[in-house]
């Protein structure tokens, strides 16, 4: 009776979610001293939301997805202050044989691609390439390196179309309406593709990024005024290649992105990243090794060459299929300072 | 056993909501330019939120409504910037024979009748009614036609008696707190009634609006200084009456809105709104048209006499019991400024 | 079919909460005047949120929570403005057969024995030894009494180890890293001890408290500047003992706790409160009796004492096992200030 009214009401969505915490000392370069702290999503930024599938009939489903991100740390919800309550997922989507159109805020175009192809996934704290493709270093009124990433992990105000699956291609086009009045050019847009065969896997992006998330007005690339301020970028083209190749007694990674910026004021930076990685099964769990170097240039960098190298190396055992628990050693160098080493030991829980 | 466990858990309560996104070209009358957008919650404010009921014995049962209105464009929480959480309900409640009475965050008066009353329902985005009632025009910054309604859709600190329903009549008597120390003079205070027999509905609300929604202390009409500001209005006076006739081929809708305010210095503003509407079963949907028209006059507008009016014609087809999809039409005259002329098609889903 | 999939997936979380709200007349000794309100969480703080075990086997479970305040009078979330979205819960937690390990935001040392050891549990609007230890009286700006603890009911950053439960005997031991770059020495740490042996209970914490919550960088105990200014305080030790003994007729309690404050400037302020309780079975509830004494001195407050006294006495009856309805009668005193009575009759449903 009650239990069948509420599993009947509750057929339709379902809670899910993510909570990863860790222990360590953090150390970036460019930070003047360790902190011993409670990170956050060592592994994978936590959240909490609901989905929901209905059938339409005909092959034709609706989807939704409301997920939050938080800092279970400190009980913050968002990723960041000024972070919007349901930045990860608050979209909707028609999915038929025609493959699939979603509306809302959903993924950039740069956030597959990145996370399948190197051996950290969506670790915004030791993957060594997600942190200089899209974490800024140092805090926010002290940066000591921009993340090279315009208009962030995730788009607002967007349309996606997704193609079915061909024999293991797949591709996703992303469009991001400015929403400026009388004012259809300034806009974000981007497509990423991906192929699945065996052991091989490839993927690639493309994305050109005039516009700021999770809500417009902003810098697309870092708002900090000193000292290292790019708030004048307002326009990045960028690109991504990326493969991965398992042979069972490893699993290695290759990517290479390239993002060009431009200021009104006709200034310049271009930003190359490349980064490797291998997954080595190992003792009921994986070895996880991940290096990523990034080389800027450009008039608005005074045409110095900045270079920044971030290796990783760290272990994952799995407790169950939804429990995790993990320890990382990872090394970080920006050519202006000095190497500096953090260490972290963490549980990460997906329900 | 973990699933029965869980399952008898949850059976107190379930999680609901709504997802509403549109994509369009918006222009009010007063707005210098269309804006392409992703627009949420074009025919219904999208929420999510946690409901239950409990069987107390003897009639009598405990009900709870947590609800959340969310922005899914770019998934910002509340209706806008400053709203509360659960600004959609937060409220608990005894209901027996004797009625229902509840306590918390819940409707205010005015909300059941102009949302039955009109085709376009709780649409605070193609309602021509809702949005001269609820809705203010142009940004915070500069607005070019300030709502009529005063305190919101939703009263905070609030007690609600509920009649039972007595074939067909049923009346909801509310008392919002003003809080106040020393002084309970300052509240606000409303009923409504509504009427349904057969094809034939009849509505009406009084309230009298004294203190601000979702918090106290602001401008219960529209905090705006420039350029029209009535943020010195302390006291709303506004009654309503409405009336439904379904003859199958078309549902017909008519309502008459008035309010009466005023400042400190004596100042006054009075506000009549008309509002027509026809909902027209075809083709498996519903074609819906609606028509409001509102008269602004009085001392605090210099005696000069403002006019609106609003058109919309629609066409909302059922993919689901649960899922539509719809476009829109909408025509917003200014007495002020020039007509302008906004079109949505979106998806709603309820889960 | 679909309702299987849900369940299924639905069955690693569960949602839970608690709504209470009351009506009354609240003034508190210092206060100008009554205020009539509804109150949200008169006998528990409304909260709302997600909670999940999952068995690992061997005996090893992990477990999360998050879980958040909220305010259903306006539907504000958290506690007050500015608290954290889950500061209620953010943790997840490694259990077995060595006890319980968890990590992020949850439980400080003094909340389990100050709320198990009075009669009105946690109440923050009407238990007289939670007020005086947790709560601030007068608004924000124009204090007239602060708070005796330090940091706060809940820790972020934190760990907790549990010990498993020997013959009765548990102990909670709390450490919060205080996250400042390049000092460890600044952290809250703490413990407590509970014992239960049939119709006996004890209870006792010891904390230090050095770092605020729920984010870091404000006062420990009270950052309001005038007229009360505790801000200066930077390190704060308190310890408790508390006992109960349940003789059929009644449930008796009472508490001691003393704080000791320093700040920078090497002032100090000292407080001491005892507490005494009573829960009387009477017509299927429970008449509710407590009382609270405050004496507070040292060069902080002029070699001045300050003294509170609070008592109420109260009647709370079990509609179900998961609603109850209760009226409150609370009398104040501060030394400093006339005494105040406030009145409130409230419902709280658990879910």
């Amino acid at each position: 009776c009650l239990l069948t009214g509420s599993a009947l009401a509750q057929s339709s969505v379902t809670v899910q979610g993510l909570v990863d915490l860790s222990v360590g000392s953090v150390k970036m370069s460019g930070d003047k001293a360790s902190t011993a702290a409670i990170t956050p999503g060592g592994m994978t930024t936590s959240w909490v939301g609901f989905k929901g599938v209905e059938d339409l009939g005909g092959g034709l489903k609706a989807e939704f997805a409301l997920t939050a991100f938080l800092r279970p740390d400190t009980g913050e919800s968002g990723r960041f202050g000024g972070d919007t309550m349901f930045s990860r997922d608050a979209n909707i989507a028609l999915a038929g044989s025609f493959g699939r159109v979603s509306l809302g805020r959903d993924l950039a175009p740069s956030f597959l691609p990145v996370v399948i192809f190197n051996p950290y996934g969506d670790s915004f704290d030791v993957s060594p390439l997600v942190l200089h493709w899209y974490v800024p270093s140092g805090g926010f009124a002290a940066r000591t390196w921009a993340n090279s990433a315009a208009g962030d992990s995730g788009w607002s105000n967007e349309v996606i179309y997704s193609t079915p699956n061909f024999d293991g291609f797949s591709s996703n086009m992303h469009y991001q309406f400015g929403e400026k009045a009388g004012d259809t050019g300034t806009r974000n847009i981007g497509l990423n593709a991906l192929y699945f065969n065996g052991p091989f896997a490839l993927g690639a992006f493309y994305q050109k990024v005039q516009v700021s998330n999770p809500t417009g007005g902003s810098a697309i690339v870092d708002a900090t005024a000193a000292p290292v301020s790019f708030a004048s970028i307002n326009n990045q083209t960028a690109y991504f290649v990326g493969a991965s190749y398992d042979l069972t007694a490893a699993k290695l990674y290759a990517t290479y992105t390239s993002s060009k910026n431009d200021t009104a004021a006709g200034k310049q930076m271009d930003d190359k990243i490349y980064s490797l990685g291998a997954k080595i099964p190992a003792g009921g769990g994986d070895i996880l090794l991940a290096y990523a170097n990034t080389k800027r240039n450009g008039s608005l960098t005074a045409n110095t060459e900045l270079k920044r190298d971030t290796m990783s190396a760290g272990y994952d055992y799995n407790l169950s299929k939804r429990t995790d628990i993990y320890g990382v050693l990872m090394s970080d160098k920006i050519s202006t300072a000095d190497r500096a080493t953090s260490v972290i030991a963490g549980i990460r829980h997906r329900f």
